[in-house]
């Protein structure tokens, strides 16, 4: 159970994770974080909105590409040091999001990883993107 | 229901958003998110980590801040562009997690907002670190 | 609260249990188990399976079954032994199982009971069936 | 995201997975199941059964079987035939629970795998046992 070290990764490695969001998984991940924002919650305040319906929270998406990082790539042990965003499209509820990460860079000396990372729907739009800074599990 | 458009908010202005981080709020988190880290879910492989203990995903502390974000500061109509994270510190199971926003600057031809985000732990520890780019809702 | 002992159950006994299976017991199920296969929580590759589209977990109508067992025959104090499963169709989210058990056996100089299990969805078809081996609670 | 085809399956593989079983599974599992057995969810009835505390649902552990054969060993695709359990320890709420599977089978010509599944507690002793029976995924 624990993931790959800076010697078993290559710049190029990607992995991925996707995931069909719903109606629940909104609804319990607002009743977890405290963002009851009515764009996500109230169906008849988000008909009104600039989204012309309920859509799921950005940082939902978000915790994909932490999945992907200390699951698969670098997995267990990883040491999540930063993480940049940018919301780039909304995900509504129903919307198939897919969380990909590719190591861009290799820090050797400091143990640190370099991935993007991107979020995209169905439909291959990007709804996240941004990049993780990582430190992966010390070799055994 | 709508938040403060960029008129009604000044550099320096503040919120929060407050709350205990439970073992629920952990598990829920990870089935929502599909990030079943056995640090967040095994207690006895996260004894053997460096944490000595299950921790909180560092990502769903950062939904506290997009909570403060959409409900507060500038609150509901607000569009979420960016965010940049620094994980500096764990949160345990049962630490109580202070997510804090301060408007650093106005960008007012472009109607954007820039804060400084944190969350602190219940010590004053800052847990996470970073800024958020958000456009105001328009004002009515 | 406490359920029947072995002198007050017959065979030919019935008891059933009937729920719709939702999307968000699918996705609450899939948290709680781990099962995070993507034939029940990514309707994209769902629609690629043999299925079609997303299913709930097999071992979630199973559950249903225990609930029969604890709650009502024999119910509460018994003690579950072990259980047989054959997963007979696939159960589609919007399905409404019910689960049936039938005392079968009786076996008093053990404290034991025998019970045909078996779940149905809407139209009659089985989903689920098997037998189940309980000690009833002792007589008070 | 398909998995093993029979053919890169040799008798003898195993896989597993880990987790601890929380009072929030129990709930949850308590609610998407219908199974408000007192003695998983009421701690004064509880008290007073032979386990003398809450204890989580002997099918959730089950669950994670289902998890192992679904995610890991064969993985996507699969098909899940039957699956016998006997119920040998009560888990405790806090209780780490580990299933492991192993091929004990192949039988080529009905493209049908046997598997021994046990789940663990954080002590080593068996807590559920059994035998399941899948089909693996057809090679691509």
């Amino acid at each position: 159970m624990t993931g790959k070290s800076i010697h078993e990764i290559s710049v190029g490695d990607v992995a991925s994770f996707e995931k069909t969001i719903t109606e629940a998984d909104v609804y319990m991940y607002a009743g977890v974080t405290g963002d009851l924002n009515p764009v996500h919650i109230n169906a008849v305040h988000a008909e009104g909105s600039v989204f012309k319906e309920r859509i799921a929270h950005g940082m939902l998406s978000a915790g994909l590409i932490s999945a992907v990082l200390g699951l698969q790539l670098p997995g267990p042990g990883t040491i999540y040091m930063s993480q940049s965003l940018k919301f780039t499209a909304p995900v509504r509820i129903g919307d198939t999001v897919r969380a990909e990460v590719e190591v861009i860079e290799k820090i050797e000396e400091k143990n640190r990883i370099k991935l993007k990372t991107v979020c995209l729907n169905q439909s291959g739009e990007a709804v996240l993107s941004g990049e993780a800074m990582v430190m992966p599990p010390k070799a055994k």
